[in-house]
């Protein structure tokens, strides 16, 4: 595999993060690759690009604006609330931004074809996580096989954290020695400099680490 | 079927303008939906614009111009010739987009979960085709279930032209009352006030006309 490249999507967060360092002892070659979508939290942008330099790897940030156009998440608006039911399908959370990893993959794998990558990573798990449809195994599974069959060429999606609890994400890092890169990561929904450590994704951040026995940098930071 | 509504890709051309018109018979409200992903015959978009207008349905379009920022074809970049092979894969035409119809069912299917709409019309023919693999029925079944997985939301996708060969598009839209706003539409790749006549889209197009015995009125526009 040391031969092959990659490219990772990178959003800055903590499971991402860990899947770019993963990547990068995995493949010879690493590209980061991150989306700016409208989210409010432009701050998780910041920690991307800080990120990928720390990594040492290529960085690219493709513009979607104009998908808050059309889409509708707590995520974007801001006035929805984070912590509410989507006012659209009360099986899901408002966070969801329906859509939002089928075009980050699609886009990526544009990308991966132009540079005739075979290989993407993306740091989702169906685990501990926001029960977004779009990180599951079968989803992964399926859109595999359709940027296959649409852009006549194989291209392997790599999932490291699916079946892992945030626990052992934690435990991941600490193995990849990266966990103090982690106090570098955003998580927070709410977008501000510090996390409010109340929201969805802060708790399960803080689950984590808890469970793990680790203290989270993040909390740390100076 | 009346009594739901769909959302149609327009690019502009012959055949989502047909698609378009064939969905408005199908369903009770149509929405059509536009994509500016760089393409260099911008006049493409006008045609839409015009042809939506004519519809009389609502039509949005949706900017993805950081796309040609990763892409490579020569629908986008002006210094590639649009009769070659592709450099990257010589199975496939210059003018292929990677990704692009991906992207845009995607896109699409985000809007439609939004507006909760269960049906996405898109004009695409495997029979006479420019050989493009997002064009294809396995394609089409695959990203269909992708959406369904990803979005947790089933989403029909149409097809009516899927088996249809060029000749039998012009005649469906004699049956639909359409051809003379073929007028308005636009096929050429050259991007240039009139139809060149000569690249692989326009002979496609005369192909058709011919062979369904019917004048194309693009070529009698005054």
């Amino acid at each position: 595999m040391k031969k092959e490249s990659a490219i990772v999507l990178l959003s800055g967060g903590q499971d991402s993060t860990t899947a770019l360092f993963w990547a990068k002892k995995i493949f010879k070659k690493v590209i980061a690759i991150s989306f700016d979508y409208g989210q409010k939290h432009k701050i998780e942008l910041n920690a991307a690009k800080k990120i990928a330099k720390i990594a040492k790897v290529k960085h690219i940030i493709i513009e979607l604006k104009e998908f808050k156009k059309i889409n509708e998440s707590a995520l974007i608006k801001r006035k929805m609330s984070i912590t509410k039911k989507h006012k659209f399908d009360k099986n899901l959370p408002a966070t969801f931004v329906p859509g939002r990893n089928i075009i980050f993959l699609t886009v990526a794998a544009s990308f991966a074809w132009v540079k005739r990558i075979k290989n993407l990573v993306i740091g989702v798990s169906q685990v501990d996580y926001s029960g977004y449809p779009d990180c599951r195994k079968d989803f992964i599974k399926a859109i595999e096989k359709s940027l296959e069959l649409g852009l006549d060429y194989k291209i392997k999606i790599y999932t490291p954290l699916i079946d892992k609890k945030k626990k052992d994400i934690v435990l991941l890092a600490k193995n990849l020695g990266i966990l103090n890169l982690m106090k570098d990561t955003y998580t927070c929904y709410k977008g501000g400099k510090k996390p409010c450590g109340k929201c969805p994704a802060c708790k399960l951040r803080q689950k984590g680490f808890k469970e793990a026995g680790i203290l989270d940098p993040l909390y740390f930071k100076k």
